[in-house]
């Protein structure tokens, strides 16, 4: 904030928004019984729709990403409902503790953090327990940079009653995920990811499927009850008081994303992260996922790495933002974000803090190899602009 | 502005300004007569000493550096005055276009764009011009990006009734230019160079034995003139409506140079333009200036590069805002500036962009040279923050 004071933030999730949304943002707090404020409404209906491509409603919450993963489950399931759950991460873990939350039967697919589920596996299972009423799963694992097989999950399922519910809260604006095209039955955003705004929003939608299965769901719900929101909707309004700030900048945001096309997008995420992970083998690292997502690109901590006290050096002396590894993962990785209002210049800072700051802590680093493989890989994506 | 429209700004003023200064400068407005509003000016006037290491006061008024520049001659001089300019650039051909416009006599010391003036030019000059009231100069030409040697000039002027009047505009803030300590008589600045905030605001300030010259000066002068100011200032306010806003944000940079003293901001510009031409060397280019400023760096065009071209792609594709020569200077130099809210990382951007740009316009540069050798020379800069 301050001068000389800069932050760069390379976390992924808060992401850097661009400036043009957080001063949509700063307007005047307007009321959301308006009649302006439901062509506003309208909008953004729209703007999602595109986003998700989808031709379903996508509903939003005041809430964080957690929020529409917890909607999902209320709105879906009845208690002692069995549900697969791929648990591959902090996220995937998310899902159990839902499931056991709200007391369903998890039939869990535990793998090792950094691992990515194989279709077969879920196969197996799914052949194991054809009563189950969904599958519960990430589209990328952002605690460990893992990208799951979504699409072929989907194509089991095709003539299936098993509905797969995929948390796409950062992979959705950063890779190919399209609802309808994939049959995908729930898919869920939050807005500090994938779809760089600030934190704040959730977002859910449903496929025909999921909303006649939603019908006998008997699992209590209040705020985040999609029929209640449905309702709403058909009067171009909201169940309860939207966050009105955060609408602006997302009416704003999906304007810019429709200008751009999300055909754009992925190939914007695709070029910085594939130059990212070229730039940290250039440096003698390793990768850490074992199918790697674009939206952001997980190392694994060089041997003998105080990856703590790294990231505090970092942050507090030079204002680079980078992320740990959370719980089990601890010291064991570092995560640098693709997502938000970030260019392949952008991607100059993360590497060469990374070099730098490698260097510093005694790391043997080639001191200018990952920012030069940076280059190579970004000159033919910028070429083309 | 837009999401993955962002603009680097490295241009030699404006500059980018730290967020905190841009909210700070968003509050409401205020009135300039409040009595709160004294209190503020008190506090800038203290800060603006600091900054230019002087017990004198300083002056500012709602004007861009011209402004103070002209302020200074129509303070000091008479119609007829001789006047010493150096003239090597852009600005110092302001300074003669300023004494002719006010009927002075300017004996012009002439250099090619790009030469530094010698303190024995200058000791020539004023042999043959005893009667000489002032040398007007450039402490840094931002046309060039030369440093002319101002601290040697003022010790020409130690015990002479001859004034040193110096431009300090892209100087002030980004290396030492002890106002008191090198007996500078006038110096003048601009907010939106060496300060890094927005444009808008002007500053100069008279040593005792300007003062005295001024009264006896008797060119007209209405916005521009010190005494009125001075007058205002005993009563702790402004003769006419200050820059409410830019105010603002000015006492919050003073606030925050003096938190990091003036060592640290000068350390920093050192580092990040020894990095700049290190870098540039390292490409296989040529520096411009005979004697480089810290403030900028500039660079002789590759030949056969069409310079325009070039900067008008990476501005309107990349984001990327450097900029060229002015006049005669046209297509012949490309202007990197080190002034600003800049870390040591952005300068990683500035650089990774030309060496693609250079490459992309078909100029055969050594892809990653440069920013190895940025790192290079950073790492023992930012080993120490």
């Amino acid at each position: 904030m301050d001068f000389l004071g800069k932050r760069y933030l390379f976390t992924p999730g808060p992401v850097p928004v661009s400036p043009r949304v957080l001063l949509t943002q700063a307007q005047p707090i307007t009321h959301h019984r308006l009649p302006e404020f439901s062509e506003i409404l309208r909008e953004i209906r729209e703007g999602l729709k595109y986003l998700f491509q989808t031709k379903e409603e996508v509903y939003f919450f005041a809430s964080s990403g957690t929020g529409a993963m917890e909607a999902a489950i209320v709105n879906l399931f009845s208690p002692g409902d069995k549900v697969i759950v791929v648990e591959a991460g902090k996220f995937g873990e998310r899902w159990r503790e839902l499931a056991e939350t709200y007391r369903l039967h998890p039939v869990v697919i535990s793998l090792d953090w950094g691992r990515a589920v194989k279709p077969e596996m879920v196969e197996e299972v799914l052949r194991l327990n054809p009563d189950a009423k969904a599958i519960l799963i990430q589209a990328c694992e952002t605690s460990t940079g893992v990208k799951h097989p979504v699409e072929e999950i989907a194509k089991l399922l095709r003539d299936k009653e098993t509905l797969l519910v995929v948390d796409a809260i950062t992979a959705l604006g950063v890779y190919p995920l399209p609802m309808d095209e994939w049959g995908l039955d729930v898919v869920i955003a939050g807005s500090q990811k994938g779809l760089s705004l600030p934190p704040g929003l959730s977002f859910v939608a449903f496929s025909q499927k999921a909303k006649k299965v939603s019908q006998s769901a008997t699992l209590p719900r209040y705020y985040f009850n999609l029929q209640k929101e449905a309702k709403a909707y058909q009067k171009d309004t909201t169940a309860y008081t939207p966050a009105v700030s955060l609408l602006l900048g997302l009416r704003e945001m999906l304007r810019r994303i429709r200008e751009l096309g999300l055909d754009f997008l992925h190939r914007h995420s695709e070029a910085l992260s594939l130059a990212c992970r070229e730039a940290v083998l250039a440096l003698g690292l390793e990768l850490f996922p074992e199918i790697p997502s674009q939206s952001l690109t997980v190392i694994k901590a060089p041997s003998g790495l105080n990856t703590g006290e790294f990231l505090r050096h970092l942050r507090d002396r030079w204002g680079i933002v980078f992320a740990g590894g959370q719980d089990q993962l601890k010291g064991r990785i570092i995560r640098i974000t693709h997502m938000g209002d970030q260019t392949a210049f952008d991607l100059m800072i993360a590497i060469s803090s990374l070099e730098l700051g490698l260097k510093l802590f005694g790391v043997d680093v080639p001191l200018g190899a990952g920012v030069k493989r940076v280059e190579e890989v970004i000159f033919d994506y910028l070429k083309e602009r």
